[in-house]
């Protein structure tokens, strides 16, 4: 492992799959000034390949599209690409077979699509949450190539304000209500003829997802293998007219005993390893406790930390748990790009990269 | 009791006691075309008495204030209203003084503040829910008048619902997260920068409300009391960026077996009692129960059966409850000025107006 | 001519052309329970063609969609449908064709696509501004059938507003800038990313349409044809998040002198020819004139008079025109679907649906 | 002057009056790491003296506050406070006279409020606009303090893309209809009911100022006062429920010939003066031109180049004027907080904050 001043001779090249898409969008513009990583290569479906960047991509994103990237020609998503690490951010359509394809080529493959995430050897990665399970690609079957995933934008949230907890209480039932932002649905995603003043009470598998997710994210990594934990969870989830930011009602009980001063102190201690602080899009502080009792908001909170942390309040205690409380997670930041690109900071910091 | 043919030689003069409020307006624009009730006087603070309604109310109904109304001069929330009934749309920082006030002078109070709701010789009345508990305005103590309250806007959707599944199967626990409508704060209410493209999780006292009301409208008429009932809740109250309609997710442990079918079919079967039906103000159907998954939306659903029933969907197995599900009600209707005029329909249909 | 004591022995058998899309189902809303007309068939693409429209149609309106009309098979768009009239809410890239052959098959064809709108011998019909444009139906080249369109619906108001100003006092320009609701893009229309917190200061087409078909809405007809008027117009047209409802702030340059008073007295005294005003859907009054400096708003006045009235305020003098002012007109009520409703009431009022 | 390699020995400690409103919050988000400003004094009204700042602020900014700012105690809006320079955040029912005391207590005030922007020596600056009307401070009458204002958050796009075209071209007249976000209204300024899912077609005194401050800020400097300009210019402001950036549709009308490309050129070649571009908050680039037709817009250009540039796009002739197009700027940034500190940073790169 290198020391605290690690530096990079040259960027590493990494091409971007499913460019043009809102988590495509939101990787290019992370990546766009990022200190190790150098966008190399675009990749979007064929009816974009061979075009310029700009010419195909709809930029939704609040800054310029940089020059050079806007005159980039887009690529087919097919081995082949100039780099050796690729973002996916592809539609689930198609993503379960072209990352299969990219990683048997000998490429890392840093999803944030939910295709492979329970398989038995790819991590379901939160570095500050569950390094420990980025074993699991030595069990990888690949010859080079290797697949990390990162959570559902509706986990991410509840996996890291849940951990400190789970380590220190142990859990043994979890009730989430999600009201979850547009953003998340990509674009053109939601109507705004659907959710303009309104809510849809129901996003198709999310439920499924934060139900099954949840419990590989927190579970052991021993023998080879992650040993899911086993606690019940039930979630409900509903779209609401936010752009940015999921937000969730959560109910906890806990395997012992606990005050309200007792879990603030769990978030307020919890931390990734040393190494994963300074990574450059690593939050400062993972967690973070508002006393306010209308905190935390989307609208205020989101993107606090660079939108890498969870904002958590309202605890108290709960007339049919132990305790309820409010969380609110980035969903294309934390959620998505942000957390992808997270995790191969780890992965290059740790020298997996160059396998 | 009169027959079904019944109809009244004059209409019942009323009045309205913080009339300029928004839900004042409510009551205002819902009674200006009543079959039964004729507005005779329109009560708001200080500031506003001696003035044309016209020129002490911000309008915020989407239909004009009818001529003869905006024209009248707003008195003083003092007896001595030319009306026998009340509409109290008042603050609840003044709202229970006054309220009291007018009972002691004779009038019949229809009130939507919390002031009295939980008094033990109050109804908290929801007609087709709890008829029965209208018997406790025999132990008031005051000469003639009498007051008669309906719940708070996120609890009535909660009441509805609830209430074929407590008769059927019985209640063990209630989980409810709330998504609440901007309208429930009155005007000028939450301000834009708070909640446009923001969710609020926190309402002043409104969890409260729901732990409390509920309990004494499902409870039982006995020996000139109300016997609450004793199932356990808790409620998270959140306000998101909707006009109209509060959403609530629930979860629910019964008492006794039950398939969705049965619930379904308990929700399907709830109906007010026959005099209740025939209201001009009660809907057609209580309750809708939508089997799309996608279903119920505030903005699809919030105004069918005029405002006055409750939208259902999304029933399904819960792993920590026996079920979820998700609902809706209108809070300005039927959640109050609606819910307010019912309650004088069937008082004055009762013959109990007449006292 | 029929007389005001004016009744059908059996309603009209009607059908809809695009039943499905957002403009057809806002037809299927107003005509469920139209007094003169009855829904008979309901015709959309081919992957609806067959089905029960309850399956194919994604419902957006806020009132439950009438059983039997959820049960009704749908039809294709071609000509054999059992009615006498149809009603289009085709897309433009299919009306042109579709209707042409409606029309030819002797059905009487009111549609809301902008396909015909400008040929010669078509009405481009609003009843209380160019009656006399009827006429030209009688030069229509089918054999039996007629073609009735009514403006776009960024127009409609315009139009409205203006005539009496065009005849009382001529126009020199109008100068128009128009914020419109996204239920004028159909469904599903704008994206909720790209239009929520936003403004999209461009729509496809748009201005075009201001600038050509008022010329020819207040054109004069004669020998047969209408001869548009001259006066310039120039349109900026801007998608803005509001559910429904167009908003213009318009400046106009008078031919002849004119008082603020005249303006306000001429829109007063605006109406419909006499057999207009009693149509089922015709508004009592077409043009409201608030005196409130922050009137019109299309939250408050988009529904007033059954949403076919058109609101004006803010009337003042502009220091570059005469004067300037804003207008609101419900542009899926009297912009689309009612104002094609009403066409059909006229026609029928007139007995020119049995020639 | 000083040179390129600017640096100062220590910060300039600055206060901010009226630091709990909104302009007074972005100001402190904007100055809290400001390169050469320090806050030294936050100072509010009455109620909030001797309060620390985080228990009497709601604050609405997306950024943590600064915890050394959160604990700082508010004080006094009276002269005494410990700093040179004060910007002024104040509400204009009292910002006049509390104004002018600091400066006749030898303050520089630095003020984003209304009441002193029309005093004949008081400069309403734009530093790329007009540099040269600083000069006007050697004529006012306090022994050591000054006065600068900045203009209203509607002007400042306005001003901005005109001065190009009046350089250029000559203006002859601007007609201007602007969508203003809610933020330009403050804390709680517009309630939700009024803006969600509406327009609001009114903004007191807006288009007064647009109107009469447009004009002095392109006037002339010279014999020590302002010469105004004198083209026509007509103002429609309308409240539209976007959160932060004003649009604007404008119409103008050149004195001389121009074409398209000459426009866009005269734009893109706008530049303020060389040791403006260097200043800390200066944009880059004041003035973008997009060439794609649906763009600028308020979510995805308000934040380019810091907030501080002026989008522009949809450039096209006028069948009235001769072109018309829509702007766009950040209205509590380069509207606001963000103009009132560059108006500071230019004072002080001039050496003028040591006089």
């Amino acid at each position: 492992m290198m020391g605290a001043d690690f530096h990079f001779r040259d960027k590493v090249q990494v091409g971007i799959l499913g460019a043009t898409g809102s988590v495509g969008q939101k990787l290019v513009q992370m990546l766009a000034r990022h200190p190790w990583f150098m966008i190399n290569a675009l990749a979007a479906s064929e009816r974009s390949v061979g075009k310029k960047y700009k010419d195909c991509v709809h930029w939704l994103m609040p800054t310029l599209l940089p020059q050079e990237l806007a005159e980039m020609e887009v690529s087919a998503c097919q081995p082949g690409l100039p780099c050796r690490v690729v973002f996916s951010g592809l539609d689930s359509s198609v993503a379960g077979e072209i990352e299969t394809q990219f990683a048997e080529a000998g490429y890392i493959v840093i999803s944030n699509s939910r295709n492979h995430r329970m398989d038995p050897d790819v991590p379901l990665l939160i570095p500050e949450v569950n390094l420990s399970h980025l074993e699991l690609i030595q069990f990888q079957q690949f010859p080079k190539g290797k697949i990390i995933t990162n959570p559902n934008c509706s986990v991410i949230g509840l996996a890291m304000a849940l951990k400190p907890l789970f380590d220190r209480f142990g859990l043994e039932a979890v009730h989430a209500v999600t009201m979850q932002a547009i953003s998340g649905a990509g674009y053109p995603g939601v109507a705004s003829l659907d959710i303009q003043d309104n809510i849809i009470p129901f996003i198709q598998s999310e439920e499924e997802k934060v139900e099954t997710e949840l419990l590989k994210i927190l579970g052991k990594f021993q023998d080879g293998k992650i040993d899911p934990c086993s606690f019940k969870i039930s979630a409900q989830c509903n779209r609401v007219p936010v752009s940015d930011g999921h937000t969730a009602c959560v109910s906890v009980k806990l395997k012992s005993k606990a005050t309200e001063q007792d879990l603030i102190e769990a978030w307020d201690a919890f931390s990734g390893a040393p190494e994963i602080v300074k990574l450059p899009t690593a939050p400062e502080k993972p967690l973070y406790y508002f006393h306010e009792n209308y905190y935390p908001q989307p609208k205020l909170h989101r993107l606090i930390d660079k939108g890498m942390a969870v904002s958590i309040g309202r605890l108290r205690k709960c007339p049919l748990f132990d305790f309820k409380f409010t969380l609110l997670s980035h969903n294309t930041v934390r959620g998505a790009a942000g957390g992808a690109i997270l995790n191969a900071e780890i992965l290059l910091r740790q020298g997996q990269i160059f396998w």
